[in-house]
């Protein structure tokens, strides 16, 4: 609620580690003028960081006349990340190292039928095994693994309270989770993740307030304001895809009509495209992933119902978005996840067109609207960055990761003890994995 | 964008004066225990504050056992703030006393054909005069003058950007106000203000992030997030009332169509009110507040169009702040606004059920949706109350207010020279003043 002084320093520890991570190596005077914060600040948090051993002392640079400056670089190999991606499809794993380079990846399919809680935990768990073993890092130095699933989440209990395409309620799923896997679990889900990528390691660094527009089968806001997540009072804000757009227009899953999600998720815009052509090829009436990238190829061949479908989701997604500008006068705009990836710089364009017709002209003004510069999958990232934020707010105490059910002694991001369990998720592995990057 | 420690200390000194005005008189001790601050942090902004002439000590309370304790209360007499409240059909002002109690109001009625900004600033001026005069504080005591003005406003520059209702564009109103008056001026709109007086004496005083929904002829939404006003990139965050409700629906003055203003606003309601029964003896076509009136009259006696015209206008703005719970996930929604405060419990009642249909369970669950409690013009207590944090916002500094374009020394908020400014407006003044309450 009210920031407090340790707050603030938590966060000005992630300002300096999120900077050297995107210059490594960089010096404390360097670091001092890139955050805004005084020599003496910086210096203690690099200490800090030091002694986490998240970074490194490596030499020395010149400077003109005085004496030579110490350099600190990431030490990538000082621990290593786990990102876990729930989709309503799929479940990947990726494992990054400290300076958030991909080691290793793991990929489940969920077939439907298969969305029971156990089964995804049993999925995500052989994922988990799966990449440790790939990376062949010791369990040891795994700080955390962050995981998204779709909905609305209590991190504090890691509880998914309500995930709407499996008709999940209030399954513990960290607890779960924590029965395979002895590493700190943190829970959140995929519009805060992107959000959280795009402000360590995409767009929204180093920017101001920037709202992170998820568009994928749900679709959701991610709001980085004042440099930090806005979380809400109960870790649910964001859901920008259940206001309504279209009062008493389509049903929503929600039980809501009209809402942003139906015109402009993935099967809102097969909605669209079947609304436009019902019978057109370009439909494949149960697979949204086949629909969306037939429409993206339809596209890149300037097939005119294809220009047409992306014109009309643009248009409803151009209000959605003008009302998150007129509301939060944000200074970008990140329109990210799998969807907006897909139809790329066609989508761009008719969304900045539409809009520039609906919003106001002073937010207009101090808005920017850009595609994810995240090669990566950018769920899998930020799950991972809630795991290394979770280890940075650790320091100086020990809370934050989710202990499971069976209350064993607490687990610092630097002691974690296996207890066998990457063996076991070994053993159920399943994987297609990519080899590592 | 990102805060500082200087944002942190500002931020703790207006939470520790608002605690001191709300609990005089009270101990250092108590005030750590309410606000949370160390004893040592909270020693020091009392320290500043009665450097101040802010508070003052008024004596010893004995705690048990120990050494007794010194007590500080707000030092009421200390200083005098104004506050200007310029809507679209008068201008109203009101002088606080360091407590924020009245002691002066100035009323003058803005004819239709009199707005142009020349105009309106001598309005201004005229009872920025009376309430000096009235209220008998000498110049130098006058900490400073808080305007709000319709629309959209930059506050640095002092420039009224937009206001709909006038068509002003690009008016440099503080500059124009300058001529007249001599004290510190702070710029802003009606959204924040009442937000800002929620936040300092109403609803959301010592609580989480609140939305405070401002119901007059415009609608918006001021939002305090994180303790503070969320002010957006350019100072226009808030303008809810021209987010899209109803795609395709009533065209809205900003060019706009289905906006929620263009439903909830005064003249919305008319607009539902017209539509339901057209030759209402409650509808005065031409007159706005008359209409209201009309419909909360006929309400408290249950006639049964004002019933169903409210149930249509708590369904549009039920939907609409089920939006803004969706989005952001607040603790508190208050009702403001002349408005909302004519209709009341009714309008509440109504809009309490329509929420509940619309919003997703867990950010309703955390939410509660409340009239506002301030008793008085909440725009000119608001905009006041600019003036207040200026003040506290300028120790150790020498900035933040408005100094107008003839650049004369710097007016720190204790040494205000007014230049005669007072007999000027005085004389202009043909002000319908109510008595010092
Ligand atoms: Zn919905
Ligand atoms: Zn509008």
């Amino acid at each position: 609620m009210k920031r407090t002084s340790r707050d603030i320093r938590t966060a000005n520890r992630y300002e300096v580690l999120r900077q050297i991570i995107a210059e490594s190596p960089t010096s404390r005077q360097e670091l001092a003028a890139a955050t805004g914060l005084s020599l003496a600040t910086v210096a203690t948090l690099v200490g800090e960081l030091l002694d986490l051993r998240m970074i490194t002392e490596v030499g020395f640079e010149d400077s003109a006349g005085g004496r030579p400056r110490g350099l600190v670089a990431v030490n990538a190999s000082g621990g290593a990340l786990i990102g876990v991606d729930i989709a309503e499809t799929y479940v990947h794993v990726e494992l990054f190292d400290l300076g958030l380079n991909v080691l290793a990846r793991a990929d489940e399919d969920m077939r439907p039928g298969e969305s029971r809680p156990e089964q995804v935990v049993g999925q995500v768990a052989a994922a988990v095994g799966s990449v440790v073993a790939q990376a062949g890092v010791e369990a040891a130095r795994v700080l955390g693994v962050g995981v998204s699933v779709p909905g609305q989440v209590d991190r504090d209990s890691g509880v998914a309270e309500y995930a709407p395409n499996w008709d999940w309620h209030d399954v513990p799923f960290l607890d779960l989770l924590a029965e395979h896997i002895a590493y700190p679990l943190y829970l959140d889900n995929p519009l805060r993740a992107c959000a959280v990528a795009e402000l360590w390691f995409g767009a929204a660094r180093g920017r101001g307030d920037a709202v992170v527009v998820n568009l994928g089968t749900g679709v959701g806001a991610g709001l980085a304001l004042g440099g930090g997540l806005h979380r809400g009072v109960s870790n649910s804000a964001g859901e920008w895809g259940h206001t309504t757009l279209v009062l008493d227009g389509r049903l929503c899953h929600c039980g809501n009509h009209g809402c942003v999600e139906t015109y402009v998720g993935a099967p809102g815009i097969m909605q669209n495209l079947r609304e436009l052509s019902p019978r057109s090829p370009l439909l494949h009436p149960e697979d949204q992933t086949a629909t969306i990238e037939a429409l993206a190829g339809a596209l890149a061949s300037g097939d005119p119902v294809a220009l047409k479908v992306v014109r009309d989701t643009a248009r409803y997604l151009g209000a959605g978005i003008s009302d998150l500008i007129n509301l939060l006068n944000p200074e970008l705009v990140v329109l990210s996840s799998w969807v907006a990836a897909r139809l790329g710089e066609p989508l761009l364009d008719e969304v900045r067109q539409a809009v520039a017709r609906h919003t106001l002209r002073r937010p207009l003004a101090a808005t920017e609207i850009v595609l994810s510069p995240i090669p990566t999958d950018p769920v899998s990232l930020g799950a991972a960055t809630f795991a290394l934020e979770g280890a940075l707010q650790s320091v100086g105490q020990r809370q934050g990761a989710h202990k499971g059910p069976a209350k064993g002694p607490a687990k610092g991001p630097t002691k974690v003890a296996p207890k066998g369990t990457t063996q076991r998720t070994t053993t159920l592995a399943r994987s297609r994995t990519a080899p590592p990057s």
